[in-house]
C-alpha cells in the first residue's frame, strides 16, 4: 500500500482548477507538465492495485476522470517485454515517468499512408513528455527491461478509454479501428482523509 | 455485477454541470433532489461492492467526490436491525431510498442541549428526502427490517466524510466529535464506455 494518495489527490484538484479558470487546453498542457512533473518526483503515493502488472499484457489501469470528460489520468503498467502495437490517440497527452524505464518510439506517415520510425527515446522516473496530436500522434511505446516493471502517469485532453481511435500496420499502413476501455473496475478513493468509520 | 453503471454516471456528470452553471447550494439542491429521484427509481446500477453489508456495523461507501469537495455521493448499507447513533452533518444533504427501507428519528434540542424525539419517518425505495444544516441537522437512522439489507443514496454540499462532526447522547446533550471517513479504498469506475483493453 502507498504511504498517502495525497499527492494524486492534490494532482487531480489542480489539474481540475486549470479547467475551471477557463484555461485553453494548451495552456492546460503547459501548466500540466509542472504538475506532473511534480506528482511523478516521488514514487510512494500509487496504491499497489493501480502498479500491478498484468501477465498477459500491459495494463491501463484508470486513476480519475473529470466529470466533464475534460481529461482523465491513467497508470500504465508493463510488464518486462511488453508492448504496445503502433498507434494513435486524437487527444493531447502528458507522460510522467513514475518507476522504471520505458521507450517511446515516434513514428512520421507518408503520403502513401506507411510509417517510418522518427525519433526514439528513454524516459526514466521523473522525466515527462508531451504528446501532441497535430504533432507526434503516432507512437510505439515498450518496456525497456526484460525483467522489471515500468510505470508511467498518463494525462490526457479527454477521456481516454472511450476515445475511437487506431492502431496501424507499420509497413502497410492498414489500420484497426479500437476503443482501448480500461483494466479496472474500481479507481482509488482520493478523498478519505481518515481511516476511522462513524455516522453519516 | 449490475447491469450498467451509466445511470451513476449521469448523475455524477448532471450534479457537476450544476454547480459549473454557478447555481448556489439551495438551487444545485433543489434541482439534485429532482437528479436524485431518478437515480433511485431504478436498483440496477449498483455494483455488488458497493452494495454489500458488513456483518459488524453500517457501511457507508463513497461512489464519487467532486475534486472542489464541492459535493459527494455515498451509498449507505444497512445490515439488518444496523442503526447510526444521533449525530449532525453540518452540511446539508440529500437522501434516496434505492433497495429496502430505513427509519429516519429527527431530534430537536431544548435550551439546556438535551435531545427530543421529533419527526419519525419510514423511508422506501424511490424517495427522496432533504437534510438541511439550519433546519434539522439532528437525526437517528436504522434500517426498518430485521432480515434484510437497505441501501440508500446520500448526496452531501461537501465531502461528508472529511466533515468535523459530532454524535450525542439524547439524554444528557453530551457530544463526541467524529469524522466518519469512508469504507472504502476504491470507488467505482464510472468511465469505462468499453470492456476491451488496447493501447492507450
Ligand atoms: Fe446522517
Ligand atoms: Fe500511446
Ligand atoms: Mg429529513
Amino acid at each position: 500500500m502507498s504511504a498517502s494518495i495525497a499527492p494524486l489527490r492534490d494532482f487531480v484538484r489542480d489539474i481540475t482548477a486549470l479547467f475551471d479558470r477557463g484555461l485553453n487546453p494548451p495552456a492546460v498542457q503547459l501548466e500540466g507538465v509542472n504538475l506532473l512533473r511534480r506528482l511523478v518526483s516521488r514514487d510512494d503515493w500509487l496504491p499497489d492495485a493501480f502498479a500491478r502488472p498484468d501477465p498477459q499484457r500491459y495494463s491501463q489501469y484508470l486513476l480519475h476522470c473529470d466529470p466533464a470528460e475534460r481529461f482523465s489520468v491513467v497508470s500504465f503498467v508493463w510488464g518486462p517485454g511488453q508492448s504496445t502495437p503502433l498507434h494513435d490517440h486524437r487527444i493531447w497527452g502528458l507522460i510522467g515517468m513514475l518507476r522504471g524505464r520505458e521507450v517511446e518510439t515516434q513514428f512520421v506517415r507518408d503520403a502513401q499512408g506507411r510509417f517510418h520510425e522518427a525519433e526514439s527515446s528513454e524516459l526514466h522516473p521523473g522525466e515527462v513528455t508531451i504528446l501532441e496530436p497535430d504533432l507526434n500522434d503516432y507512437h510505439r511505446v515498450a518496456n525497456a527491461s526484460a525483467d522489471t516493471t515500468a510505470i508511467s502517469i498518463h494525462v490526457y485532453g479527454g477521456n481516454i478509454g472511450g476515445v475511437l481511435r487506431a492502431t496501424y500496420d507499420p509497413a502497410s499502413g492498414a489500420r484497426k479501428a479500437f476503443i482501448s476501455g480500461y483494466s479496472n473496475d474500481t479507481v482509488p478513493n482520493l478523498w478519505d482523509r481518515s481511516r476511522q468509520t462513524e455516522p453519516a
